[in-house]
């Protein structure tokens, strides 16, 4: 039994979803041979040390009842810096104007030889290459398919099946409220603010939607996937951005009767990177609706290959950690 | 470098499309630690042998100008006992009867203690379980991407990418020919009569469709499909087909004013095999159009994932044998 020791940094819904996960996966990692233990959980009141291992199912009870995991005064970097293991597992929430504590928290598991996974998408959108950089000097592995569209598999699709095949562009719908407004305003003929509200009513835009609807949350995820796939050092600035503040229901019903659906599309070409609404052909791999993510992908023997699925989720994002972490268990790219 | 011996045991437009992006990929095969060398190709004819490696290009030449690579009277079967290598790659033409001269050849192959991949569906169609026992006895390894939808890269993705995820159910197009008729007959709102006569001009459906158009190749795809991810041992003849021939373009305006797109979905759900045409959303992961494939399987944490790829193509098939062919030499699953 290989066993392995982790920290979750951030125990938010993300960091919540990925204990839930190794719980209900337990007997599938024993079975692989997979021996992975807990050993710190930190929130923003402070940690949780166990070297032993941490019931995961008393630290989910304890943050729902008391709103912190923390019983010593630590913050995530003094876990990292401080306590010996192998796989820090990074869920912050996200700061796209300096990388943040996240970025720290990274650098800092490099710094001690410790391999990182994440979902935090605000350092690689700023600092992808100084990051994994670092992360080859240091020897460590630095994973991060649920920075990119939640449940939606793109990077390990490319770098592990599509293995072999050059990829030439990458086309995609990046950000799961965008989408879900757009659609619905076809469907009610409604206009964008109305759609907003009830995306806001329903929980899956939030109070402030700048993030979203601006294109930043898109071209955030598309300079992750364009660095890692192109091998570039983009940040998110250099992403031409237009949100979707300005689509009429009108502009769309048109477009419809003509074949077309509006959708706001993340796209990667000769080393460019937009973000803007665009027409798709209905029944196009990239015409799907709700609040799915799709990334398609043009590749030199293949073609074009195309994968849907769930942007967010708590569960969904922890299922991308998951398969990060089997990775890294496994010895694999 | 890692030396690796390999058979091309059918000489057809797939078995081209290998040769032809072995050659393409070298440099990147080279890099990856790997030389590749064909040992040996066959065709109906006979075969061609070189054990320092054939030149490719001079093979695709002799193939094109005298219809042949054969120098020896040996069939593959031969090449396969006799000559000593490592990876025997399969793409004779399939036999969904009694899976005829590919069966043989798998079988001589883990007798042999040789690898197979194939994009050969009849034998895994018919005797999928016994051919993977055989495999796993002998310590051979077994792959057979290309069997399914081409270059929708479906079995690697659930093998690889969502490891760590229950499988609940499939859902798919999986036959390019279908999809084709369908998606024209809602375009031309024409019978399926005329489409079915446009894709046969086309080179898209065959002078006798009856394979593709009865449901025949979708249930051997899915059969191989649900085989590999549940571990079952089913055949062609469990499906429950239908075709696509009985449906009116009437029918599918109707259900397009309401929303929906009629397509030939395969489905495995609780051990059920089937294969109909199914009304899905527009807009839905399923509902692309054109000669696509697609599937969408359904996962206990990452929801729904869709992937989306073409369902036939010299090169495409033969990109997802590279695939299979470069997870044997890392030795991965």
């Amino acid at each position: 039994m290989k066993q392995v020791r982790i920290s979750i940094i951030g125990f938010g819904s993300v960091g919540q979803g990925v204990a839930e996960v190794l719980m209900k996966k337990q007997d599938y990692l024993t079975k692989m041979g997979l021996d992975i233990k807990v050993i710190a959980i930190s929130d923003s009141k402070g940690s949780f040390i166990n070297q032993n291992g941490i019931d995961l199912n008393s630290a989910l009870e304890q943050k729902r009842q008391k709103g912190t995991v923390a019983n010593v005064q630590k913050t995530g970097v003094e876990i990292i810096n401080e306590i010996e293991h192998d796989v820090v597992i990074e869920t912050t929430p996200t700061n796209i104007e300096d990388g943040g504590v996240g970025l720290e928290n990274m650098l800092a598991s490099f710094e001690n030889g410790r391999h990182v996974i994440t979902s935090n998408k605000g350092p690689l959108a700023l600092k992808y290459k100084y990051l994994v950089d670092t992360a080859n000097l240091s020897g460590c592995k630095f994973k991060f398919e649920a920075t990119v569209g939640g449940a939606m598999p793109i990077i390990n699709l490319i770098k592990g099946v599509l293995a072999g095949n050059d990829i030439l562009s990458i086309q995609g719908i990046l950000n799961g409220t965008c989408n879900y407004i757009l659609t619905r305003m076809l469907e009610e003929e409604a206009s964008y603010e109305q759609m907003l509200a009830e995306a806001q009513e329903r929980g899956i835009a939030e109070t402030d939607p700048t993030y979203d609807v601006e294109g930043i949350d898109a071209a955030c995820k598309l300079v992750i996937l364009a660095n890692s796939v192109f091998d570039m050092d983009s940040t998110y600035k250099d992403v031409d951005s237009v949100g979707i503040t300005k689509i009429t229901p009108e502009s769309m019903l048109l477009a419809y009767n003509d074949g077309y659906v509006t959708k706001l599309i993340g796209e990667v070409r000769n080393g460019k990177l937009s973000v803007g609404p665009r027409l798709v052909p209905v029944g196009h791999p990239l015409s799907v609706g709700d609040t799915l993510n799709v990334a398609s992908v043009q590749t030199d023997l293949a073609g074009p290959v195309t994968i849907t699925g769930r942007g967010a989720g708590s569960i969904e994002t922890a299922s991308a950690i998951l398969s990060d972490l089997i990775a890294i268990c496994n010895n694999d790219n």
